[in-house]
């Protein structure tokens, strides 16, 4: 197999296909079957941000999937950030409908249409309600499994509050969650961005997105968050009475952590040669038991494997046993690519030893272990999986960061390691897309924003890399999927 | 409030707003918007159906929700079963789409184009995949929120087996799975019954399905499970190479446990004319800690309800400590209204005998208990409410089951009671649609079918009490949603 960080694209198209995460073969382009092995995992993502947002305040609701055209032309920006990607239902059995249905590409205007009836008072408010589900849009960009397809799942949180400082406040929030769920559970390093004007969320104020590399250096989205401020509630009428019995519009948040693409940078910033390597949480199989079969003994191999597979169970792990007519050299290699975080090799030496080999797939460390002392060693390195994984991403992640003086110097290095280029930058406002035009017709590069919370102002005689005017700010490039 | 008992339908309504279950001020007729109560319980749910599937040796996957015409074509009865409810996406941005792509109304085109793909050899069988999503109907019916709408959510297994054998031990399996699902934890009972061809699901040899009662003596459907035969696996030439090398069809089977519906069921078999009753572990919220404040060392008792929720928290449960300004009666009230299984009453009295009151939803029962006891009552009683709720049901159910020996006594005791009436039926092939039909009109009943496992044959003697011709089965009427 491929390296990701050598060949990434081939190492991408063969994991994909070789550990049956997805099928491409559904006939109808930009969509694609998830299949277990995938799903498996996605579901725990899930589950892990679900609780996360919950542990927030947030509540689970489900909109519908269809939003009457009439909800989506409310705001302008909006609709038409959007319009071009829309799926419309027209036809219902033999009959034309009277009205269009999109098929929702964010909910926004499904969910704030409700919103307006929900608010009344301050003691309605803050409303943080979450829905997980799939979006669909029509991209006419080249579409790669899980990274951009036609269909994808995620969660969309959609937050409303009495007062800017407290959506303000939840801007933040939901960074401090990406944080704690993406880069300490899942391993994922990435940087916020506050996106340039131009590049921001249809009918935000501002929006701040998390991203991260895939291994051949160009940039990835991950969630991001937006500050409605009180555009939508203007649109859809959402307003609450204060204290003075005087009417107000909500101030709004929106947050969207893009499940399926998460997924992708999960495989992606972990796998090797071997395949797969995935945190002990999103496994969909935790062990696999391997008989090593040699003499005459099979039997009381096989049984000492079953009582190991047993103990196992019973901690609530999951486990296979792999007790199969292949080779142990063929099943180490099989599992190995589909990322099971450990193998347990049982053989008739390690019986008479009381002890198995547990071998970890992220370090290929074999480690021999008392069968008594097996279940206290797990629990030791479990979190040692992960935190080998996120201190090994970190590291390469941070060699990805430089800066560049000018344009020449920016396109070298975009070529020579991709990552993310720092940049002196005449405006992050609307003036500035002029300029990360030129950037991205002579460098292919785009230009994700200024870091959040960054301390990196005020620029002293900098010059924008493009125009040469003086800089007012620092904005990071990257070639981006 | 009203009961369910006496006005099912007025309660029904009343219950689905005051709790706020869902809103039907959605702009588009037949969707709902699922609110987070509803939702909380619906996750409940779905992960102990997926659990079950998954101890059965079910896999989760994730099909496009698109399905091309050309997939939708070909199963000839199956289209033309659900043809008149498909919902069509013709238009992409602002391009006409080439081909239609139906919105999935159920996924058997989607998937078994698929398996087509995956299976080839005896290796690959048996294929018992599941998917947790929703489905779009547009029906010509009325709606009622969660038992009928145009958008509702479910689980869709979808398995292939070599041998016919092994496809209706499936079956089998299914409708365990619904038992110890369905009855044993959600307290709902059902008989299952072989529904009449002429009822059966589109493009299937036979369909079982767990049929349950409302209040007022009407039917609705829980799970059904299909017998596919081979007709599918012709249609979509889903193959695999037999031991002798001979290339055989597999032998399919499909299940549906509709989820969004199964709540409407819990919540209509189990509430009374104070609002919901929920069993323990389908509650969103489990306990609520009510303060009483007589008099003037309210601290203390606010400090002692603090320790309680800790305690509780402790042993995760959902609790809410209810310390706003209203009286504990309309605390007591709105909580039961909502169904929260248990309240804690903290006063002072209670805590000079380091006690607390706990009251339970089901029964009304109030019982004192020390506080260093209250995990361990609490672990005894979580039980005895699901079973309690089960056994009452299923006393009521089994008196709504009755006999008529002719067309004015079916009449009758549906007008009087409803429930399942048993009667004696000429057969339950296509040529009894007629006298089905017969009977829809005098009685306003359905045939649902023959009891599965049933011993009530032979019939002697027995007469068809539509047509008047010999009976070959016993079928049971019933009105349904």
């Amino acid at each position: 197999m491929n390296t990701p960080k050598s060949k990434f694209s081939e190492w991408y198209n063969e994991i994909t296909k070789e550990a049956e995460l997805c099928d491409l073969r559904y006939n109808l382009k930009g969509f694609i079957v998830f299949m277990p092995w995938s799903v498996m995992s996605m579901k725990k993502m899930y589950a892990i941000y679900e609780k996360e947002l919950e542990a927030h305040g947030h509540v689970p609701a489900l909109f519908p999937a269809l939003i009457p055209e009439g909800y989506f032309h409310k705001e302008a920006e909006h609709i038409e950030g959007f319009a071009p990607e829309v799926l419309w239902v027209t036809e219902a059995g033999k009959h034309k409908l009277e009205e269009r249905y999109a098929m929702r590409p964010t909910s926004e205007t499904a969910m704030y249409s409700m919103y307006s009836l929900w608010i009344n008072g301050l003691k309605d408010l803050p409303v943080k309600i979450y829905q997980s589900c799939q979006v669909w849009r029509h991209e006419t960009k080249a579409t790669k499994p899980f990274i951009r397809s036609r269909e994808f799942y995620w969660i969309e949180a959609h937050d409303a509050f009495a007062t800017r400082k407290e959506a303000e406040a939840q801007v933040k929030e939901d960074m401090e969650m990406a944080e704690k769920v993406i880069h300490q559970q899942f391993a994922i390093p990435f940087l916020f961005f506050r996106r340039p004007q131009w590049d921001k969320f249809a009918g935000a104020v501002d929006t701040y997105a998390a991203d991260t590399l895939m291994p051949d250096g160009k940039t990835i989205q991950q969630p991001s968050t937006h500050l409605l401020g009180q555009n939508f509630a203007k649109s859809f009428n959402v307003k609450y009475t204060d204290e003075k019995g005087e009417s107000q519009y909500v101030w709004q948040t929106c947050y969207g952590p893009a499940i399926s693409r998460i997924y992708a940078s999960v495989i992606s910033m972990h796998g090797d040669d071997k395949g797969l390597i995935l945190p002990f949480e999103l496994a969909p199989l935790q062990f696999v038991v391997v008989p090593i079969l040699k003499g005459e003994n099979k039997d009381k191999v096989i049984t000492e494997c079953e009582k190991i597979v047993k103990i196992l169970l019973q901690e609530n792990f999951t486990v296979k046993f792999d007790n199969s007519e292949a080779t142990p050299g063929f099943k180490f290699n099989h599992w190995e690519m589909k990322g099971v975080p450990f193998r347990v090799e049982l053989g008739e030496r390690d019986i008479a030893e009381e002890s198995v080999i547990l071998v970890r797939r992220d370090t290929k460390e074999k480690i021999k272990v008392k069968t008594k002392e097996l279940v206290a060693k797990i629990n030791e390195l479990k979190p040692e999986i992960t935190k080998n994984l996120r201190e090994k991403a970190d590291v390469w992640f941070n060699s990805k960061l430089s800066h560049a003086g000018n344009m020449k110097e920016l396109d070298t290095v975009l070529n020579k390691q991709g990552g993310f280029v720092k940049v002196a930058f005449c405006t992050d406002q609307m003036d500035g897309e002029k300029c990360a035009d030129d950037i991205k017709n002579s460098c292919q590069a785009n230009m994700r924003g200024s870091l959040y919370g960054n301390d990196e102002l005020p620029l002293t005689n900098e010059k924008c890399v493009s125009c040469g005017k003086p800089a007012t700010v620092y904005l990071y490039a990257a070639r981006q999927y």
